[in-house]
């Protein structure tokens, strides 16, 4: 009974059908083939703006690549202490930017607010003694499985945009966000002053392709060459698009994401008060006390979290996660 | 009737069903996951030797992350002028190595011999006001379609290894080259010096993973983190891990590459005289003089080669090209 | 009455006069004169071990420099959240290192305990999704003045050793921290396990020379490359190692110092309860209160340090501060 | 008798002096003092242009920091394969710009033409597989001791400027050039194209301190953030900016360079047809055939140039060379 993590669920039904449909041979290879050049139309339609749009093989190559845009070498990120492209990715931005910093905020839930960016941007100078803040990246859902509204978003960032900084997004499970929130794509991201995005798929049924969304084409300029040089345009760039194409055309990247949110919310309502973060996506973060061994022994795999000792551990629940794993978790948490 | 490249061939059978037979969900997402953990035995099965494996999603990828575990930031990598490394991969050695700078070398059919190799060596001084060459880079089957037998490869890379350099090779058509050469795969890779290479099985039937196969594990150390910062790292790595393992085990790897290597030399018989190098692989190079627009419209797909005007075309034929088609364009060639 | 910063302190005429001396032709330009070559032998009498020692023309380069030499691109340095590298150099150890991540830790007066670098070792896992902990960095003395112990240097290090890292002083202030000791230069350095460091002669009365000293020779092989590439190799190299020499053999990094830590020690008689911090070198942080305007209208500059409105300044007293200067300082303060 | 290189020269009075008035304590560190102030308008006065101007350390500081304000990540340099920036930097330019890659023109003593760099752009695509030329560097002198006229820049440039491309000058023998052309130095700069240039001091009497010329204001924006972050923005500043104030306004530029060009004229009518370039500033590459060892016994330093045994030799005429020492050597080859 898997509850580590939604990257080891299995692909669904209709991606591996997308890919299997655009195993012909073409007549163009890297981008140059039918699935890649639709890639901008079929997300333009789906934000309602139109976009440049990038197939990748991680997430954290969409991030890398996303900040290398809107970053230079001097520059800095101001992003959440927890925030997954501080925490998780090995120094990609730092990498991908050529050295620069990320300046880490405070939050509850994970979540940046006006008042903690306007303490790290009050944190930092203006002269060059200092890497300048160019940009900020928040996560949505949030590393605690969170959501920010459209307000908490445009909220967020106003400080940073009202500075000509420019606003990323990290969206591996944007599809929960999303379907939690229940608004547009675009109010959530564009309208509320997102410029660029790492928008995810993988996570959530997909095999092996993340986006990256430019809602500003004028952004987009570098990203072919940056990506090339990164090792992230694959001669059969079809296989990514066509993946993409399905999760977004097909409807899968609802479904999926509305099954793993409403199986996490089943799982809160048996947390109940031991919960320390509000469940909106598909994560819960439980304080199981001691119970850790006796949870495993029961079948349950999952993360212990948070500082050795302290009783919290993550769960998170797939797409494809069984119901009865899911309820014999609930049991598990109510007997607590 | 497609000849511009094999990068836009199908992925073959075989490796499908291993992609659909890898869809199940697994308790460790990332490398954990069985068919992961599988890699370094497959290879070093194969190879006879024991190897440390990690799939990646590009040919660009794998040879720069090759060439950033041997090359520092203030080193140099010798390489032929017409190297895929040097003239088709938006500088991703310089990006991944933090600087280095690619010496270029000369060499009939885009090899390097000894020669060759020494003399770009003797070009390089060993003081601190330049790179120190730390690496050479060669390309199996060359960026012309050529093969080196292991006895050139140790050739080419002698002075180098005597000076301690470390040698990559960059394996993206290795399979068109063993089945060319006929040998074991050790006989011309880790027996003839080579310390790391760029496997390829994209070209080959293959759909999104190459493999960096280390020879020395001591060497291999640093990719873990080196991969991870790149974005090479995706969450379900047991759908690259699968591909890889399914070309090697289920023989396609060969078959494919000698269906694609005997079309080319039906191709090559027709056009006799008109070869501007030897055939060895899957590639051809034809001096088809003014004929290039007369062929196009005959339903032939191709890019013109050299410079601007020199009549000189490349025809690359896949592991999937319909035989029908090689049979109309060495009609065609011979017509010329 | 300057007491901005010891940055903008005279030259002492020991030094102006070597730097005179060594006006002659030579005959070999960039590090092959006679000056530079007696570089090595001096620091390693001063420090009683034999180093190699490098002259570079700030302390940024210094230290990046430094920090480039035991931290690959995906690794990180550990230091204070206060540390000059972290706060002051424009990402200079990023940019040096290929992207390296600093991790900042805690402790009083800008300074590292075993505890508080235990913790900061703590939060850092081993495993790919983060950058790896390699060297550890402390400044002699620290950004707030105070001075470590030799037991302090070896307790602040000791788990960082223990696992193989490498430790790094920023001594832009070392003569300071070594006159307020009185302990020979090697207990407080190698002999308390620090690798390499960045030896500050400018504040302290140079002109424009710092020295990078290796205490592991070992250590020092890249040096030569990694400082021509960062344009740190002047082609009349023989000053800069000229400066250094008359700073040691003249004995002025000890008079020198001297002078401006009494001055400090005088002005903290005067501040009284009102310091933020022990003062041990040349530097004085006070709650001045309101006292700002005033203390300005009487012809006092100095900085305000920490939060806006938070009533602290900085006071730095150099070497050449005029006694008249410090005595009319001390008056003020005393009346506040 | 030294002609191994100006760089071994000494510093001229006039500079020592300037260096010795900048010797007071001052309000401002950094580039706060009244020399660093006064940067931009001498050099602007010099030039008859607006200019923005930054001291640095070194002629490679200066050049690698020019180029990388013109050239991102994933950009060319094209430039001559002779060119300093390529043979003697260690990766400086690659360094700086985070990999960039130099693209290497033929011509003439080391001069590029109009069609070499044509030659030289004709030879890269605009495709995301390749880097993308984005400026082009000329060395004034070059590394051969000839000097391009006004014409010629402007000729060399005109393809790349149309193009959109940016031209740097490294100009470190800049002074030289202006003498031998006897015109007005915004003539065979900003007039003729020039963005912007490393204006060199160092090796025509100067100690410590090029400058960094930015003709465009645009271009300059970064390079205050860029040049800390390299470790070359000094405390003391003000040394650094004295001495280019010195070097333009008491006129030794000229009267330096003009005693060095007319101690390589001498030479080079002693040396007549054993010539292999025109010597027009302060260097001479002659044949000597087997005549090294009775060369060096006779007194005479110099390096050996080109392959080994092709009997080529460089001598360097520095502003201070002995006039004795130019006719001895004059005489010596005269005897050849």
């Amino acid at each position: 009974m898997r509850f580590l993590s939604d990257n080891s669920a299995a692909v669904c039904p209709e991606i591996m059908e997308a890919i299997a449909a655009a195993n012909v041979a073409t007549e163009k290879a890297y981008d140059g083939d039918d699935w890649s050049l639709r890639l901008d139309g079929v997300f333009s339609e789906f934000f309602g703006k139109e976009c440049r749009v990038f197939a990748v093989g991680s997430g954290t190559a969409a991030n890398a690549l996303c900040l290398s845009l809107v970053t230079p070498p001097f520059g800095a990120v101001l992003c959440h202490r927890e925030a997954h492209i501080h925490v998780d990715e090995c120094g990609a931005p730092e990498f991908f930017t050529g050295g620069a910093k990320l300046i880490l905020c405070e939050g509850e839930d994970a979540k940046l607010t006006s008042e903690t960016v306007d303490a790290g941007l009050a944190s930092m100078r203006g002269d060059f003694h200092q890497v300048q803040v160019r940009a900020i990246s928040l996560t949505q859902a949030t590393e605690y499985g969170c959501v920010y509204t459209p307000d908490e978003v445009a909220a967020a960032t106003s400080g940073a945009r009202w500075r000509g900084m420019r606003v990323h997004m990290d969206g591996a499970r944007f599809a929960n966000a999303l379907v939690h929130l229940g608004c547009h794509p675009g109010d959530v991201t564009w309208r509320a002053g997102v410029d660029l995005m790492s928008f995810g798929a993988i996570k959530n049924g997909g095999m092996g392709a993340e986006a990256i969304v430019v809602f500003d084409p004028q952004l987009a300029y570098e990203l072919p060459f940056r990506r090339k040089r990164a090792g992230q345009t694959p001669s059969k760039g079809r296989f990514r698009a066509a993946e993409l194409i399905a999760y977004i055309e097909t409807g899968v990247w609802e479904r999926n994401a509305r099954a793993a949110n409403a199986g996490a919310a089943r799982l809160a309502k048996a947390a109940g008060a031991r919960l320390t973060h509000p469940v909106q996506a598909n994560e819960l973060f439980v304080n199981i006390g001691d119970a850790g061994e006796a949870l495993r022994a029961k079948g349950f795999s999952f993360y212990d979290w948070g500082a050795a000792g302290s009783g919290e551990a993550r769960f998170v629940v797939s797409w494809d996660s069984a119901p009865a794993d899911i309820e014999a978790l609930a049991a598990a948490l109510e007997a607590l």
